[in-house]
């Protein structure tokens, strides 16, 4: 039997290149070597304002993007948070051997309630144990991540000591596997790429809207004329350039940037042509897939399904290790 | 139909005076006035250090001696929390439209932070979530608590007015109904009486060794001498004469310890004979129901019966104005 593999998602369509390759590829890439399990987040979706008249449709989206991206259905399992309550049944549980001093240090929490400072409220604060009960309620062994996650990856495996402790050995301690591409900058070439910066290319951008924003995007600051040569160990369009474009296309960037014998726009070109022809077949099945409401909806099904059934084993032998049968 | 009433016991038989006046002869008072819903709060009481392989007798325990004291089971429904784990699921949500800033400025939680100061958990902390969604699961109304726990049930009629600005109404505000024994001192006459203070008098304890802690039991401490004449309006013992003797003795003690016209020995005899037979028939059939393990487990059954279905209604009706269906 394969060991297992969580991760999630939020509940959207509209994911973008830094989730693309810091997460989404990096799942595609595993999912022969495990039994994948991946989760649209619902719970975890609501710690922030939103519109919940739109969250059906965001759910859809994210299953047809993501299937699109590759996420083979035939070889993993995909399901909706929510449709498994044992996950925030498992949460009380945790959170009463997680320190609150622990949760406090969080960065994403720290980050979280400067951003939401009017509603900074307990699901922000807790969320980090709702994503440890994800994990181990299948107890996987496996999380895909984004280097901004780690942390809460080793809060989990900490957590999960302590129960263990108290309870006796239940869960294994899950293993954060970090993605080639750690850490994706935006087009500003300062910030994690993310939509709150509003420096982002979205994976079902139009080609045209792409190349469009590439074309403005921050390239070495000291090159400011196109006869000033360039370095590209201090640009973010030639990092970009190392995930969509070949190893003779990288090369000549390189050699004709330092010596100014291309322009930055002409470097753009070629990498906003590769990325297009990466993302355009995506673009194609998402288009298509978005509209088969009842395809998606039986797959989630069929996920919450066999999640269910390990939510429910795991959580009786958890109960009764806690003395609540 | 009647209005609903919602109180939640901790899992254990080893209840004190404290206890049966503040919360127990309150909610008998109750009964028939209320569609009253009791729980036996097993996730609750995992928030601080405990033995696992004692929680199920401490959860029979604590049935029987509810039941022994008046808490009649053919006019209520009894529970254990830990088999409707909607209460987590609704935790969950509630967290989300509840501010940090509310739960830490919480008595109970700063108290209890110091008593477990080694454990500040996370569960301690969202301890007051997990109690608005006790009570809001079933739409109770009325919640029958000590003066100590009002302060949890303002922030709960908080949480169900975001809840109801941001999905639609959907909860009422419950109210709290405190008791007429709203503070009950210890022997000590100083703290509330808990277990903790170890100034209690257990509501099963020997009456033997009742007596003797009440003749030990602080009273007016500038009464030294029985020749002193003393003042009932600050004596502790002569409080609880309120509560168990008749008005002629309450009257006669109250008149005689202020000429010195008898000891306090001679008082205490006459409050612990009116406690002993007041509590004696309660430690009777509470010897006995203690092992009629079928008995009690089999109206445990039939009250998660009622709660779970309760719980799915209100759960669906959540999910449904989250978005979440």
């Amino acid at each position: 039997m394969k060991d297992k593999l969580f991760s999630g998602i939020q509940p959207s369509g509209d994911i973008h290149l830094g989730n693309y390759l810091g997460a989404l590829k990096n799942w595609i890439a595993l999912l022969d070597e495990y039994d994948a399990i991946f989760s649209i987040v619902d719970y975890h979706a609501i710690t922030v304002p939103y519109e919940a008249h739109e969250l059906q449709q965001r759910i859809l989206d994210a299953t047809a993007i993501v299937i699109a991206a590759g996420l083979d259905p035939e070889r993993s399992t995909l399901f909706v948070q929510s449709t498994v309550p044992e996950h925030t049944e498992l949460c009380w549980i945790l959170g009463t051997v997680t320190r609150i001093s622990d949760l406090e240090r969080m960065t994403q929490f720290k980050q979280k309630s400067q951003q939401f400072y009017q509603t900074v409220n307990m699901g922000l604060f807790a969320y980090p144990v709702l994503q440890a009960a994800d994990i181990i309620l299948y107890k996987a062994k496996a999380v895909p991540v984004g280097e901004d996650q780690a942390q809460h990856i080793e809060l989990c495996r900490e957590i999960v000591r302590k129960f263990n402790k108290t309870y006796g050995e239940t869960f294994p301690e899950p293993q954060a596997i970090l993605g080639e591409a750690k850490r994706i900058l935006g087009l500003d070439g300062q910030a994690k790429m993310s939509k709150t910066m509003d420096n982002t290319i979205g994976l079902a951008e139009d080609p045209k809207s792409i190349q469009k924003k590439l074309n403005k995007a921050v390239t070495d600051p000291a090159r400011v004329r196109k006869t000033d040569p360039g370095n590209p160990n201090i640009c973010n369009i030639f990092t970009l350039q190392h995930f969509f474009s070949t190893p003779s296309e990288i090369e000549y960037v390189d050699r004709e940037c330092r010596v100014a014998g291309i322009g930055c726009l002409e470097c753009k070109k070629i990498l906003g042509k590769n990325i297009i022809a990466e993302i355009l077949p995506i673009q194609e099945k998402y288009e298509n897939l978005k509209y088969q409401k009842k395809y998606l909806q039986d797959i989630l099904a069929a996920g919450s399904k066999r999640c269910q059934e390990i939510a429910a084993t795991t959580m009786e032998e958890v109960r009764e290790k806690l003395g609540m049968r």
